[in-house]
Protein backbone atom coordinates (compact mmCIF):
# COMPACT_ATOMS: atom_id res chain seq x y z
CA UNK A 1 0.00 0.00 0.00
CA UNK A 2 2.07 2.86 -1.09
CA UNK A 3 -0.18 5.81 0.80
CA UNK A 4 0.23 3.72 4.12
CA UNK A 5 1.67 5.86 6.84
CA UNK A 6 3.10 3.45 9.63
CA UNK A 7 2.91 3.26 13.29
CA UNK A 8 6.23 4.13 15.42
CA UNK A 9 4.98 4.79 18.26
CA UNK A 10 1.49 5.55 20.15
CA UNK A 11 0.74 7.77 23.34
CA UNK A 12 -2.69 7.60 25.39
CA UNK A 13 -3.23 11.26 25.95
CA UNK A 14 -6.33 11.41 27.53
CA UNK A 15 -9.01 8.50 28.22
CA UNK A 16 -12.20 9.49 28.82
CA UNK A 17 -16.25 8.04 29.17
CA UNK A 18 -16.51 8.91 25.48
CA UNK A 19 -12.97 10.84 24.31
CA UNK A 20 -9.83 8.71 23.77
CA UNK A 21 -7.14 10.68 22.92
CA UNK A 22 -3.42 9.48 21.13
CA UNK A 23 -0.71 11.00 19.52
CA UNK A 24 0.86 8.71 17.45
CA UNK A 25 4.47 9.15 15.36
CA UNK A 26 3.88 7.48 12.14
CA UNK A 27 6.04 6.48 9.05
CA UNK A 28 5.48 8.84 5.85
CA UNK A 29 5.39 6.77 2.19
CA UNK A 30 8.17 8.81 1.99
CA UNK A 31 10.21 7.68 4.73
CA UNK A 32 10.26 11.00 7.05
CA UNK A 33 7.99 11.00 10.15
CA UNK A 34 4.64 13.22 11.33
CA UNK A 35 2.54 13.47 14.13
CA UNK A 36 -1.02 12.22 14.00
CA UNK A 37 -3.20 13.63 16.47
CA UNK A 38 -6.51 11.30 16.59
CA UNK A 39 -9.56 10.25 18.64
CA UNK A 40 -10.83 6.52 19.08
CA UNK A 41 -14.68 6.64 19.56
CA UNK A 42 -16.60 3.24 20.31
CA UNK A 43 -18.44 3.48 17.74
CA UNK A 44 -22.31 4.73 16.74
CA UNK A 45 -25.62 3.46 15.27
CA UNK A 46 -28.42 6.34 13.57
CA UNK A 47 -31.22 5.54 12.61
CA UNK A 48 -33.93 7.01 9.07
CA UNK A 49 -37.29 6.01 10.85
CA UNK A 50 -39.89 7.20 8.85
CA UNK A 51 -43.75 6.84 9.34
CA UNK A 52 -46.09 4.84 7.39
CA UNK A 53 -47.08 8.70 6.79
CA UNK A 54 -43.94 8.81 5.03
CA UNK A 55 -42.40 11.30 8.27
CA UNK A 56 -39.00 11.02 9.66
CA UNK A 57 -38.69 11.14 13.32
CA UNK A 58 -36.37 13.54 14.18
CA UNK A 59 -34.71 15.03 17.39
CA UNK A 60 -33.87 18.52 18.86
CA UNK A 61 -30.79 18.55 21.18
CA UNK A 62 -28.89 21.07 23.00
CA UNK A 63 -25.43 20.11 21.41
CA UNK A 64 -22.81 21.48 23.88
CA UNK A 65 -19.61 21.96 21.31
CA UNK A 66 -22.00 24.13 19.28
CA UNK A 67 -23.68 25.97 21.74
CA UNK A 68 -26.82 25.35 20.08
CA UNK A 69 -30.24 23.16 19.41
CA UNK A 70 -29.18 21.08 16.43
CA UNK A 71 -32.09 18.52 14.33
CA UNK A 72 -30.79 15.13 14.06
CA UNK A 73 -32.09 11.83 12.98
CA UNK A 74 -31.86 9.49 16.26
CA UNK A 75 -28.49 8.14 17.16
CA UNK A 76 -26.30 6.88 19.89
CA UNK A 77 -23.04 5.35 21.19
CA UNK A 78 -22.70 1.30 21.10
CA UNK A 79 -23.00 0.29 25.03
CA UNK A 80 -19.72 -2.12 24.67
CA UNK A 81 -17.45 -2.97 21.42
CA UNK A 82 -19.15 -5.97 20.95
CA UNK A 83 -22.75 -4.65 20.89
CA UNK A 84 -24.30 -5.39 17.69
CA UNK A 85 -25.29 -2.35 15.43
CA UNK A 86 -28.70 -3.41 14.71
CA UNK A 87 -29.93 -4.18 18.27
CA UNK A 88 -28.16 -0.63 19.49
CA UNK A 89 -30.01 1.19 16.68
CA UNK A 90 -33.22 -0.15 17.91
CA UNK A 91 -32.33 0.49 21.72
CA UNK A 92 -31.03 4.20 20.66
CA UNK A 93 -34.57 4.58 18.62
CA UNK A 94 -37.03 3.37 21.61
CA UNK A 95 -34.75 5.06 23.90
CA UNK A 96 -35.02 8.25 22.47
CA UNK A 97 -38.08 8.39 20.53
CA UNK A 98 -40.45 5.40 21.78
CA UNK A 99 -40.95 4.33 18.54
CA UNK A 100 -39.90 0.36 17.53
CA UNK A 101 -40.07 -0.18 13.91
CA UNK A 102 -40.86 -3.66 12.41
CA UNK A 103 -38.36 -3.80 9.59
CA UNK A 104 -35.04 -2.12 9.81
CA UNK A 105 -31.68 -2.43 7.13
CA UNK A 106 -28.68 -1.14 7.15
CA UNK A 107 -27.96 1.40 4.72
CA UNK A 108 -23.98 1.96 4.97
CA UNK A 109 -21.37 3.27 7.64
CA UNK A 110 -20.77 7.25 7.55
CA UNK A 111 -17.07 8.30 8.90
CA UNK A 112 -17.59 11.21 10.89
CA UNK A 113 -14.55 12.84 10.36
CA UNK A 114 -11.52 10.43 9.64
CA UNK A 115 -8.39 12.48 9.30
CA UNK A 116 -8.64 13.08 13.45
CA UNK A 117 -11.64 10.80 14.27
CA UNK A 118 -12.24 6.90 14.28
CA UNK A 119 -15.69 7.36 14.89
CA UNK A 120 -18.10 4.98 12.36
CA UNK A 121 -21.48 5.32 12.51
CA UNK A 122 -23.65 2.50 11.40
CA UNK A 123 -26.63 4.16 9.63
CA UNK A 124 -30.40 2.36 9.45
CA UNK A 125 -33.73 2.88 7.68
CA UNK A 126 -36.20 1.67 10.11
CA UNK A 127 -39.92 1.33 8.97
CA UNK A 128 -43.20 0.46 10.31
CA UNK A 129 -43.02 2.15 13.62
CA UNK A 130 -45.27 1.65 17.09
CA UNK A 131 -45.40 3.65 19.77
CA UNK A 132 -43.36 2.33 22.56
CA UNK A 133 -42.25 4.63 25.70
CA UNK A 134 -39.51 7.02 25.83
CA UNK A 135 -36.77 6.88 28.37
CA UNK A 136 -34.30 9.09 28.29
CA UNK A 137 -30.73 8.63 29.75
CA UNK A 138 -29.91 10.91 32.87
CA UNK A 139 -28.19 13.55 31.56
CA UNK A 140 -30.31 13.21 27.94
CA UNK A 141 -32.70 15.95 27.05
CA UNK A 142 -34.02 16.32 23.46
CA UNK A 143 -37.41 16.70 21.84
CA UNK A 144 -39.11 14.56 19.45
CA UNK A 145 -41.06 15.46 15.86
CA UNK A 146 -41.91 14.53 12.68
CA UNK A 147 -41.23 15.91 9.43
CA UNK A 148 -42.10 14.89 6.02
CA UNK A 149 -39.12 13.28 4.09
CA UNK A 150 -39.49 15.34 0.90
CA UNK A 151 -39.36 18.34 3.42
CA UNK A 152 -36.70 17.34 4.98
CA UNK A 153 -35.04 16.87 2.05
CA UNK A 154 -35.99 20.59 0.47
CA UNK A 155 -34.14 21.82 4.37
CA UNK A 156 -31.09 19.71 3.80
CA UNK A 157 -30.85 21.53 0.52
CA UNK A 158 -31.64 24.68 1.34
CA UNK A 159 -28.10 24.31 3.88
CA UNK A 160 -30.66 24.46 6.99
CA UNK A 161 -29.66 21.08 8.44
CA UNK A 162 -26.27 21.13 9.31
CA UNK A 163 -25.89 17.50 11.34
CA UNK A 164 -23.63 15.34 8.84
CA UNK A 165 -25.33 12.24 9.39
CA UNK A 166 -28.34 13.53 8.75
CA UNK A 167 -27.94 14.73 5.33
CA UNK A 168 -26.46 11.55 4.75
CA UNK A 169 -29.42 9.55 6.03
CA UNK A 170 -32.03 11.33 4.72
CA UNK A 171 -30.48 11.96 1.30
CA UNK A 172 -29.64 8.39 0.97
CA UNK A 173 -33.37 6.80 2.02
CA UNK A 174 -34.85 9.02 -0.38
CA UNK A 175 -32.61 8.55 -2.78
CA UNK A 176 -32.89 5.36 -2.86
CA UNK A 177 -36.90 5.28 -2.61
CA UNK A 178 -36.77 7.29 -5.93
CA UNK A 179 -34.92 4.97 -7.36
CA UNK A 180 -37.79 2.34 -6.32
CA UNK A 181 -39.48 4.43 -7.49
CA UNK A 182 -42.40 4.76 -4.57
CA UNK A 183 -43.98 7.98 -3.82
CA UNK A 184 -42.42 10.35 -1.50
CA UNK B 1 -33.93 27.82 25.66
CA UNK B 2 -34.85 24.90 27.76
CA UNK B 3 -33.06 22.15 26.12
CA UNK B 4 -29.81 24.50 26.86
CA UNK B 5 -26.28 23.46 29.19
CA UNK B 6 -24.81 26.17 31.02
CA UNK B 7 -20.80 26.42 30.90
CA UNK B 8 -19.74 25.72 35.05
CA UNK B 9 -16.42 25.66 34.23
CA UNK B 10 -13.53 24.13 31.29
CA UNK B 11 -10.65 22.28 31.41
CA UNK B 12 -7.94 22.26 28.30
CA UNK B 13 -6.73 19.03 28.59
CA UNK B 14 -4.48 19.32 25.22
CA UNK B 15 -3.54 21.70 23.01
CA UNK B 16 -2.58 19.90 19.38
CA UNK B 17 -1.81 21.00 15.59
CA UNK B 18 -5.03 19.87 14.89
CA UNK B 19 -7.11 18.79 18.12
CA UNK B 20 -7.61 21.16 21.03
CA UNK B 21 -9.41 19.24 24.04
CA UNK B 22 -11.95 20.16 26.60
CA UNK B 23 -13.50 19.02 29.14
CA UNK B 24 -16.22 20.85 30.46
CA UNK B 25 -18.69 20.78 33.43
CA UNK B 26 -21.86 21.61 32.30
CA UNK B 27 -25.32 22.59 33.84
CA UNK B 28 -27.81 20.48 32.35
CA UNK B 29 -31.46 21.67 32.32
CA UNK B 30 -32.70 19.58 35.45
CA UNK B 31 -30.50 21.45 37.75
CA UNK B 32 -27.53 18.18 37.56
CA UNK B 33 -24.16 18.76 36.50
CA UNK B 34 -22.58 16.67 33.84
CA UNK B 35 -19.02 16.15 31.95
CA UNK B 36 -18.42 17.46 28.16
CA UNK B 37 -15.28 16.12 27.20
CA UNK B 38 -15.46 17.45 23.48
CA UNK B 39 -12.58 18.71 20.34
CA UNK B 40 -12.41 22.31 19.55
CA UNK B 41 -11.43 22.13 15.59
CA UNK B 42 -10.35 25.74 13.47
CA UNK B 43 -12.97 24.79 10.56
CA UNK B 44 -12.67 22.92 7.32
CA UNK B 45 -13.82 23.06 3.70
CA UNK B 46 -14.65 20.66 0.89
CA UNK B 47 -15.42 20.65 -2.28
CA UNK B 48 -17.56 18.66 -4.94
CA UNK B 49 -16.13 19.38 -8.02
CA UNK B 50 -17.62 18.27 -11.39
CA UNK B 51 -15.71 17.97 -15.09
CA UNK B 52 -17.88 19.46 -17.75
CA UNK B 53 -17.82 15.82 -18.64
CA UNK B 54 -20.14 14.76 -15.00
CA UNK B 55 -17.11 13.55 -13.66
CA UNK B 56 -16.34 13.83 -9.88
CA UNK B 57 -12.53 14.66 -8.38
CA UNK B 58 -11.23 12.56 -5.81
CA UNK B 59 -9.43 10.87 -3.64
CA UNK B 60 -7.76 8.32 -2.43
CA UNK B 61 -6.23 8.94 1.07
CA UNK B 62 -4.27 7.08 3.97
CA UNK B 63 -6.35 8.06 7.08
CA UNK B 64 -4.43 7.31 10.13
CA UNK B 65 -7.14 6.72 12.47
CA UNK B 66 -8.49 3.82 10.13
CA UNK B 67 -5.63 2.18 9.21
CA UNK B 68 -6.75 2.13 5.49
CA UNK B 69 -7.15 4.14 2.55
CA UNK B 70 -10.44 5.91 1.79
CA UNK B 71 -12.14 7.92 -0.95
CA UNK B 72 -13.37 11.09 -0.35
CA UNK B 73 -13.49 14.38 -1.88
CA UNK B 74 -11.03 17.26 -2.04
CA UNK B 75 -11.22 18.69 1.72
CA UNK B 76 -8.96 20.38 3.98
CA UNK B 77 -8.74 22.79 7.29
CA UNK B 78 -8.97 26.46 7.29
CA UNK B 79 -5.40 28.44 7.48
CA UNK B 80 -6.46 30.64 10.26
CA UNK B 81 -9.80 31.16 12.01
CA UNK B 82 -10.70 34.25 9.76
CA UNK B 83 -9.72 32.49 6.77
CA UNK B 84 -12.20 33.15 3.52
CA UNK B 85 -13.87 29.06 3.07
CA UNK B 86 -14.41 29.94 -0.32
CA UNK B 87 -10.66 31.09 -1.04
CA UNK B 88 -9.80 27.59 1.52
CA UNK B 89 -11.70 25.53 -1.27
CA UNK B 90 -9.86 27.06 -4.08
CA UNK B 91 -6.87 26.37 -2.06
CA UNK B 92 -7.31 22.98 -1.15
CA UNK B 93 -8.73 21.88 -4.39
CA UNK B 94 -5.81 23.43 -6.35
CA UNK B 95 -2.96 21.96 -4.23
CA UNK B 96 -4.59 18.96 -3.81
CA UNK B 97 -6.11 17.98 -6.99
CA UNK B 98 -4.52 20.81 -9.42
CA UNK B 99 -7.76 21.98 -10.51
CA UNK B 100 -9.25 25.57 -10.65
CA UNK B 101 -12.74 25.91 -11.41
CA UNK B 102 -14.63 28.98 -13.07
CA UNK B 103 -17.94 28.85 -11.11
CA UNK B 104 -17.72 27.51 -7.31
CA UNK B 105 -21.29 27.72 -5.13
CA UNK B 106 -21.88 27.72 -1.09
CA UNK B 107 -23.83 24.32 -0.71
CA UNK B 108 -24.27 24.16 3.29
CA UNK B 109 -22.47 23.22 6.76
CA UNK B 110 -21.55 19.81 7.56
CA UNK B 111 -20.94 19.28 11.36
CA UNK B 112 -19.08 15.90 12.02
CA UNK B 113 -19.79 14.55 15.34
CA UNK B 114 -21.49 17.02 17.02
CA UNK B 115 -21.52 15.27 20.67
CA UNK B 116 -18.29 15.94 20.58
CA UNK B 117 -16.31 17.68 17.77
CA UNK B 118 -16.91 21.62 17.22
CA UNK B 119 -15.73 21.21 13.00
CA UNK B 120 -17.84 22.84 10.47
CA UNK B 121 -17.05 21.77 6.96
CA UNK B 122 -18.37 24.54 4.73
CA UNK B 123 -19.27 22.75 1.72
CA UNK B 124 -18.77 23.77 -1.77
CA UNK B 125 -19.71 22.67 -5.10
CA UNK B 126 -17.27 23.82 -8.16
CA UNK B 127 -17.94 23.54 -11.85
CA UNK B 128 -16.02 24.48 -15.27
CA UNK B 129 -13.00 23.17 -14.22
CA UNK B 130 -9.10 23.86 -15.71
CA UNK B 131 -6.28 22.30 -15.10
CA UNK B 132 -3.25 23.61 -12.89
CA UNK B 133 -0.50 21.94 -10.99
CA UNK B 134 -0.95 20.08 -7.89
CA UNK B 135 1.05 21.13 -4.70
CA UNK B 136 0.71 18.79 -1.91
CA UNK B 137 1.53 19.68 1.62
CA UNK B 138 4.98 17.82 2.99
CA UNK B 139 2.83 14.80 4.86
CA UNK B 140 -0.02 15.06 2.40
CA UNK B 141 -0.14 11.92 0.21
CA UNK B 142 -3.01 11.24 -2.07
CA UNK B 143 -3.92 9.84 -5.36
CA UNK B 144 -6.73 12.10 -7.57
CA UNK B 145 -8.79 10.45 -9.94
CA UNK B 146 -12.20 10.61 -11.24
CA UNK B 147 -15.75 8.95 -11.53
CA UNK B 148 -19.06 9.91 -13.05
CA UNK B 149 -21.37 11.67 -10.70
CA UNK B 150 -24.16 8.92 -11.21
CA UNK B 151 -21.53 6.31 -10.40
CA UNK B 152 -20.20 8.07 -7.23
CA UNK B 153 -24.11 7.82 -6.19
CA UNK B 154 -23.89 4.39 -6.91
CA UNK B 155 -21.01 3.72 -5.22
CA UNK B 156 -23.22 5.68 -1.97
CA UNK B 157 -26.04 3.85 -2.18
CA UNK B 158 -24.44 0.46 -2.21
CA UNK B 159 -22.19 1.33 1.08
CA UNK B 160 -19.22 1.48 -0.56
CA UNK B 161 -18.08 5.36 0.08
CA UNK B 162 -17.67 5.34 4.10
CA UNK B 163 -16.19 8.99 4.34
CA UNK B 164 -19.53 11.36 5.90
CA UNK B 165 -18.46 14.80 4.04
CA UNK B 166 -18.07 12.38 0.49
CA UNK B 167 -21.72 10.88 0.60
CA UNK B 168 -23.30 14.15 1.86
CA UNK B 169 -22.14 16.22 -0.51
CA UNK B 170 -22.70 14.15 -3.97
CA UNK B 171 -26.13 12.87 -2.72
CA UNK B 172 -26.87 16.65 -2.36
CA UNK B 173 -25.56 17.91 -5.56
CA UNK B 174 -26.66 14.72 -7.30
CA UNK B 175 -30.51 15.96 -5.62
CA UNK B 176 -30.03 19.50 -6.51
CA UNK B 177 -29.47 18.97 -9.95
CA UNK B 178 -32.16 16.42 -10.52
CA UNK B 179 -34.20 18.72 -9.32
CA UNK B 180 -33.09 21.56 -12.00
CA UNK B 181 -33.41 18.49 -14.56
CA UNK B 182 -29.88 18.51 -15.30
CA UNK B 183 -28.75 15.55 -17.48
CA UNK B 184 -26.59 13.38 -14.55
Amino acid sequence: MRLEEKNISSRLIYDGKVVHLYEDEVLLPDGQSARREYVKHIGAVCVLALTDQGEVILERQFRYPFHKELIEIPAGKLDSADEDPKEAALRELREETGYVPTRITYIGDFYSSPAILDERIRMFFAEGLMRDEQQLDDDEFLEVFTMPLKALVDEILAGHISDGKTQAAALKVYTMLQQKGRTI
